[in-house]
């Protein structure tokens, strides 16, 4: 866990929110990207060395779209950069805890990407992320 | 907004959470600290340029065991670092936020702390953190 790499945020409407964020953190965001994987569209403002990534579903069977039938419109998860995320993944799985998806997957940002359940972390959704090669 | 000065997380129990985010960072905590005027025992770790502070009510009356009545343990705030937060409070109301506490108030770590309503901002509490002198 070399840094806090961003901060995803749930949104029902992503061109309201990088309107908000924007006033919000004195700046613009630097781009977004759409992940089909997750049925998520990303925008990405970056504050110091970490990045607040905005995410809003783009199908009802997205997680974020579930996320908001549930709960509201807040703080989703939490992203740590890692060296090497099958050796975290391997390290974290022997320390008991739960891996939502032992494959990395793709995500955003050039990112592979593992999530662990919240139940095993205190009710937060960990996500592991390695920049791709 | 300079960086992301931590990540605030309301937990039930805060050895049992020492020892969870031990072993999920794979580091100890640097500190703890009783906050008296948050009603808070908060311990944080050092992650990058960022931290991760886990926060346990002392009193039935701290806004984290209102917080962990109405919600459950979790992501309870986002804190970025400001060069000058009542500049900053300025700049926040003329945009349109709602500030909780327009008097910078004692925070944990030697930080001067104001909250914005997570009503005006997209569902996440917002603090704004300056390090006192």
């Amino acid at each position: 866990m070399r840094k806090i790499e961003h901060i995803g945020i749930a949104v029902k409407d992503l061109n309201a929110s990088n309107a908000l964020f924007t006033k919000l953190l004195g700046k613009k965001h630097f781009k977004t990207e759409r992940v089909e994987g997750e049925a998520v569209e990303t925008s990405f403002f970056q504050v110091g060395e970490t990045k607040v990534e905005l995410l809003q579903a783009t199908s009802e069977n997205s997680a974020i779209a579930k996320y908001l039938q549930k709960k509201s419109e807040g703080i989703h998860h939490i992203a740590f950069d890692v060296e090497d995320i099958h050796a975290e993944v391997e390290r974290l799985k022997a320390e008991g805890f739960e891996i939502l998806n032992e494959t990395p997957k793709q995500g955003a940002d050039n990112k592979l990407v593992v999530f662990l359940h919240p139940r095993s972390t205190n009710g937060v959704l960990v996500e592991l992320c390695q920049e791709k090669a």
